[in-house]
């Protein structure tokens, strides 16, 4: 018989149990290893999260914040650059490894694109109605495309009754004549809109096409209440995108801001899903011609340049997932298939993997695809290719539907990471075999709960419960042009701030693992970790140096 | 070296997996042991399911509904007895097995403390404000309270604004003077409120009162965004509610109607948890005397009375599981534990547990009564009485928060069951340690969600992945006369509609095994599981009949 418990035995238990636990986490190795300036820097995250906490989402009396809160929820109340505490310029200081998981034409903030179009002579819009009151504005369908020199537009304003749908007009007029108020600012019990001006596109006409383009909240589209809801308006922002991005100049210049907004926030690497669904873009010259292959090869000049520009160490390299759509059938898959085959021969460096992407619930799953895919595997092996796949997979709330499925069936192709995964750690076996395998999870944890998947990343299927078992997990950004959650600062804060587990050093351990999970070469991945050590130390001084006083 | 895969071989290697992994699911052992009909019934009912599925949560075009959606967006959408689907009847006649995990001045329909409240002629009302206005209906704060005979009340109206905050009028000329329209048929819009009439009390009094005891969302009071709001409203319901609940003749009316409303919905046997904390309630003659002891005797007579009434199987038993609140001090909580000590040794056979209830996350954690705690474990053993602990823990969005460690401290105190254990998924060695234990964790998909912890079933943090690493799981329904969700047909409801790996035999394996954890001895167990049973093969036998025709 054993004695009876005691207060101090209880405590001595418990204490056991969370040391039991907190062993078997994916934080543990680098929480046991720190330097005494880590640890110190450690507990300076921890009480800037603490006072984060209290000072902005724990206030007392106020109902409606509160740590990892929606994220368009919390940018009102304040997180991010606009008004940045403390603990927002900790983690916007640190160094973040790889972008595993961004979409190549939802990356970079769309009011780059405005600025771009502006100064692109035959920018032309177009609607599927005309734009003759307030209330169609965010009905049409809209969009964009650099038409060749001397092309015929309508002189009919898109705003007049007149206007005939689907006749292109100069974007600059379209601009100049808009004449509705400016969408974020309609007053509303007689105060102007309650999210912040600069944060905004000051004209009224970049303002709507940015609101377009995006799914921040506003006064005429509010935030969607579940994941059909904001497919719908998530879908409809890339035929916005499109004719904009598409467009020679715009496109390698857009490439390069792609990278140099990731270094600026700590991220030295990035592997950007490049949809290749449309076969052509916009040459400069304005005709409709410009390959793929010449995408690849503008994305390579871009890289290349910002290697030669940035010294500083913040930018190592960025790579292409090639991409296509889950709506098409086989024969037309075949046809991307070869030609992702046929770009790798010639640009063997740049493309590092494939996936096929889309809105996993309505669109057909990984199953459907495997005649294709298997042969695309045995046609790599014949031109002694290596394209491995990283499939989305489990980006669901269906438990068994085919969306969930396509786990089993990414697994079996032996995916070598997945992208969301959110719906896996409901699966045992399959979260045993993605450990073991070292399979890494691309969790985007904001895009999730804008998409509906999640009601905050505190209550986020996978995140916290595969982190907890050690499955690899990184966060990503996914779309962060359409969420506004641009780099991986706001990612990283909202895991920082809702979960008290987390500290600097579970930080580090995600960061610096993206960097494993790269599909790059050992020899370049060991020189981006010793790179990612290296400035990981200046950042633990930085820290010190700004915020170790207050200890 | 290996074969390269065929589309053969990839099926195949899909199959094994998703078999290998069903095998380790809660549902195998009664998925694989189903008799013909069994089988038979496990199809009709996802057919149901299905049919479901696309007339109500997936019609074409439709973008606000889903399967498993939020609890009153699904009621609005037709969720039901109102209008019930095959689905819902097949689910409402399940026999469900035991309801765990119930308050019990939560779990009676509010409508029925109305009607008894117009039976009682000394109810009175009071409001810490003059309720002379329409815009302070859901300010103010209203309570009842049956007075003694003779009593003095002020004839004051309660509309007035000569009232005198905090005087008691009578209950029913409040009721027959009241001067506001339906608050759940204002109009808006030019038609009427979008939820169901006959959902509601039709007076507009009752409705009024009826709003103030639900969280039923309506054109005054909408549906809270999140957890601090939902439990901002959530306790103060239980204010009105005590009043109304705590006099004699209506205490024992309502016990009896919560064990005949859950043997309605298949709930043979409860075991509700009952706050102690106020000491007295009303006796029949109005005064304030009512002990402990007392409303034990109450409960007891109730149960037996109905036990000696129904006599179709459909009720077996019920007990008792003691509360108090985790905001008062160890010294207060020794009082409430030897107060359950003596109703243990006055009543062995009703008082089953203890546990301490409230909002995890504000009120005091479980290490701050451990002291006290395991004193009532040495007194239950020096009086040789067995009170096992059935603890609250984890029903939080925190991450190592004090909400979440209550489920390390609820362990190593060795309780039986677990309340909610929101944040236990993302624990592997607890869960690891539940489920060696055969701990069962009582979740409350429905209350989670409204309670704000998880945006709908589909996204809940813990349910599916425990039930499919085969943890003891239950589901209960916590609050049903505040969340309205009756009985457990709901939460089963919402299970089944949601997750397409959930079939009958699912169903059954929860239904079943929740009489497994029933705090009552090995041989009232046995009859009770031979007694579902029974009752389970009558209900397939039902099933083939009315919808085995259609196969």
């Amino acid at each position: 018989m054993t004695a009876p418990p005691t207060h101090e035995s209880h405590l001595a238990a418990v204490e056991a149990l969370k040391a039991q636990e907190a062993a078997l986490r994916y934080d543990h190795a680098t929480l046991t290893s720190m330097s005494p300036d880590e640890c110190c820097a450690n507990s300076i995250l921890t009480r800037l999260r603490d006072a984060d906490v209290q000072a902005k989402w724990e206030k007392e009396g106020d109902l409606t914040s509160f740590p990892g809160m929606d994220f368009y929820g919390a940018k009102k109340n304040g997180l991010g650059p606009d008004k940045p505490t403390d603990l927002w310029r900790a983690v916007q200081r640190m160094p973040k490894g790889a972008l595993l998981h961004c979409h190549f034409d939802g990356t970079v903030d769309t009011r780059f694109l405005l600025r771009h179009a502006l100064q692109t002579s035959n920018m032309a819009m177009k609607a599927d109605m005309p734009l003759s009151s307030k209330d169609v504005l965010w009905k049409a369908t809209v969009e964009f495309l650099v038409l060749p020199k001397g092309a015929k537009k309508t002189t009919t304003s898109i705003y007049s009754k007149d206007y005939i749908p689907g006749s292109w007009v100069s974007f600059k007029l379209a601009r100049d004549c808009f004449p509705y108020p400016h969408p974020y600012l309609t007053e509303k019990n007689g105060s102007a809109s309650e999210l912040p001006e600069a944060f905004f596109p000051t004209s009224p006409f970049d303002a709507y096409i940015h609101s377009l383009m995006t799914l921040t909240p506003h006064s005429a589209v509010p935030v969607p209440t579940n994941s059909k809801q904001a497919w719908a308006k998530f879908r409809s922002t890339f035929g916005v995108i499109a004719g904009l991005l598409g467009y020679e100049p715009t496109l390698k210049a857009y490439t390069k801001e792609l990278i140099l907004s990731h270094a600026r926030d700590g991220i030295s690497y990035t592997e950007t899903r490049i949809n290749f669904l449309a076969e052509f873009m916009v040459r400069s010259d304005g005709t409709y011609n410009l390959s793929h292959e010449e995408w690849v090869r503008i994305f390579i000049e871009a890289v290349n340049e910002v290697k030669s520009e940035v010294k500083d160490g913040s930018f190592v390299d960025a790579k292409i997932i090639y991409t296509t759509v889950r709506f098409i059938d086989n024969e037309r898959l075949r046809w991307y298939l070869e030609d992702c085959i046929v770009l790798k021969k010639k640009y063997p460096e740049w493309i590092v993997g494939l996936d096929l992407v889309g809105h996993e619930d309505p669109l057909l799953p990984l199953k459907v695809y495997i005649p294709e895919l298997l042969r695309f595997k045995a046609r790599c092996a014949e031109e002694g290719l290596e394209i491995p796949f990283v499939f989305h997979a489990g980006e669901t709330l269906e438990d068994g539907g085919d969306a969930d499925l396509n786990l089993y069936d990414a697994l079996v192709l032996d995916t070598k990471r997945i992208g969301h995964g959110v719906s896996l750690a409901r699966h045992p076996l399959l979260t045993d075999i993605v450990k073991e395998r070292d399979i890494c999870i691309e969790i985007c944890p904001i895009s999730n709960q804008i998409l509906g998947y999640t009601a905050s990343i505190c209550s986020h299927p996978s995140l916290l419960a595969l982190l907890h078992r050690d499955v690899p997990v990184t966060l990503s950004s996914d779309d962060p042009s359409i969420f506004e959650n641009f780099g991986l600062s706001y990612d990283f804060y909202q895991l920082a701030v809702s979960s008290q587990s987390t500290s600097l050093g579970s930080l580090k351990t995600l960061a610096r693992r993206s960097l494993k999970y790269t599909l790059v070469g050992e020899e370049v991945k060991a020189k981006m970790l010793e790179d990612f050590d290296r400035r990981w130390d200046q950042y633990v001084a930085w820290l010190l140096k700004n915020f170790g006083h207050l200890e």
